[in-house]
């Protein structure tokens, strides 16, 4: 009765952690959950007033292209931030970054085409890829230390690529690039005739001495960023994010928003223009609190001698389960964590989501007192199996 | 650059209108517009009281189908309402009735199919039909009086047909069908190998003596209904709408939802789930509202004996401009709808847009100022030239 298109996407290979996760849940066992890719702080009070104040006159149609004092605003600080000239009409307010993401690879990719992801990716990319009929070259980062490798890029352009997915700080692993990356990635790719998209939706996710860097700095006409304002600001489930890319695009892309949604909800808008009310040390604080978490996990990991790639940015940690699978004597992400769910009552998600079958991800986007819990019950199993 | 999916939806005919439109306003020019499509009034008190109440609590990721509260209360409503057996894992809530349309073109169609759709039809059907590779089959309702016959979607259907789209109430033509004629399709269409499509966005918009009819009163597995919170409650710009549709569709859609935009936004389902708080009264006063407007616009045409569709429901009536044409000597609705503009400072929507080239869609969503200055202008127009 379904389309191919719907079919080849294929069920989640999550799916059945999720659905044990459920199960237990359901029989009543306390399930810590490290899964979830969410803040678990409230918004900014600013942002919540300026929503209640706008809410008597926000209930008409917008324009497509979101509201135009917001693009504006994003613009305006892409281009204070990160030294860039970009234009309004180079961004366009969409449902989310994933629906920036969706629509702009409708806008580029068709049967016959070729994008290119990195690995360990996020991981709607390659759904999302072959929806649109487009073939998935995946480059694996495991080799260059998990960090994109311009060469293996290069490498692997063929003529039917149209696109370069990159995505940094990247959702798993946690590892951030630096400008200098940016600078090489222009000279080297800038002005091809392919896309070169960043997914910069953990952008402000970066512990210091490192700082935030975007493709922004050194732009090209065939660069293109996804951003969103639902981890920085604690609203994921507003729906917000934006889509900044050369004026071709995004009159494409605003040519699918029109027949797909119409506009991002009016109101959910409004709330992304309520953060830009919000003083720079509300998300200051938040990173603070996340880094002394990120810290806390690592001393755990180190005091037990456990691999993981050490987190630049984002809230997760990639943890290496090569000694699990050992330890517990199975071969696969998934069956680990089925094993961590179902013996120490933890929630995370199996690697091989993201495509890479010897970790699994690692929230910590959680109060303290779930962490402890995390770490008192993956000690109490380590120290019995061990 | 951009994908031939992009291209081929094309520009909208109605774009040079709009561009005249934005022009004319740009020079100051005061334009009356009776071209859109959303409600002049204001949301109902408690709709707004109850998001203002929710907001502190609407942060976080919701299910993929949307809050389980509120698709139980459309079922509810809807079982209530058409004595219909469906259940909750037959809705799944969307980004407006525009993203249920499009993403269930998704699901079921592709390159090889084709949809039949009813013209006069609404301007999004046929553009998110051809983004998914099939093609359209359009049977012209005006030789049966702008209603759908049975008869003559049986003539279009091949064996590559996989949808028929309908939409009743209609968007323009304001024609209503009955419950009989859904009896009908039932028999006629129910149990078969393709999918039948109700767009019932205005399902309530019907004037009395009629009363409100749906697809659901003789609900088929393969039957599917969209509908939408943003007319009746005057919410368009938030972007709330729902599917219905048998549980394998819904879950095809629940999958294309998950990686195109996670789910609708949270605020504006709050919006939603506020909707039924609203008593029955604050709708059917507007709806006595739009009848006196609907009225208004009839006897000026009647007094005028100019024709038109006597519209049975929705905010729109669907003008016949057969004499518009031979007075300034034309002969397209988009030639007629920038005269009006240019000479009469009126916008409408030609009807061309629609599939139409013999009429113009007029909205009455708007004040009653505007209506009789629109017909004081245009019967000044009319005098002078008739």
């Amino acid at each position: 009765m379904v389309t191919k298109r719907v079919e080849c996407i294929g069920e989640s290979q999550t799916l059945e952690v999720k659905a044990l996760e459920s199960r237990l849940r359901a029989e009543g066992k306390n399930i810590i959950s490290l899964s979830a890719g969410e803040p678990d702080f409230d918004p900014p009070e600013e942002l919540l007033v300026f929503v209640q104040k706008s809410l008597a006159g926000v209930q008409r149609y917008e324009a497509v292209e979101g509201l135009y004092e917001l693009r504006i605003k994003i613009i305006e600080e892409y281009n204070r931030r990160f030294d860039s000239c970009l234009e309004v009409d180079n961004v366009i307010i969409t449902v989310g970054a994933k629906s920036a993401i969706a629509l702009l690879f409708l806008a580029l990719l068709e049967t016959g085409d070729e994008a290119i992801v990195i690995s360990p990716y996020w991981v709607s990319y390659i759904p999302l890829i072959s929806l649109t009929g487009a073939t998935v070259s995946v480059i694996d980062s495991s080799k260059d230390n998990f960090l994109p490798s311009i060469d293996s890029v290069l490498a692997a352009i063929s003529p039917a690529s149209k696109l370069v997915v990159l995505n940094y700080p990247s959702n798993p692993t946690a590892q951030v690039v630096s400008e200098d990356f940016y600078k090489e990635l222009s000279t080297v790719l800038g002005g091809r005739d392919l896309i070169v998209l960043n997914d910069e939706t953990y952008l402000d996710f970066v512990y210091p001495p490192l700082v935030p860097a975007s493709i922004a700095t050194y732009w090209n006409d065939n660069f293109a960023i996804v951003g969103s304002f639902s981890k920085k600001f604690a609203i994921p489930g507003w729906r917000v994010g934006y889509l900044i890319a050369n004026k071709v695009i995004i009159k494409a892309v605003k040519k699918l928003q029109s027949h797909f949604f119409s506009h991002p909800s009016s109101i959910a808008m409004y709330g992304a223009l309520g953060a830009f009310k919000v003083g720079q040390k509300w998300f200051e604080e938040k990173l603070k609190e996340y880094k002394d978490r990120r810290d806390k996990l690592v001393s755990f990991f180190d005091d037990l001698n456990w691999n993981y790639l050490p987190p630049k940015g984002t809230f997760y940690i990639f943890l290496d389960i090569t000694r699990a699978k050992s330890l517990i004597n199975v071969s696969s992400s998934v069956e680990v964590a089925k094993f961590f769910l179902q013996d120490l009552g933890i929630s995370v998600v199996p690697g091989i989501a993201f495509g890479n079958d010897s970790f699994v991800r690692i929230s910590y986007a959680v109060d303290n007192s779930k962490l402890t819990t995390f770490m008192e019950r993956f000690y109490d199993w380590y120290r019995r199996v061990r």
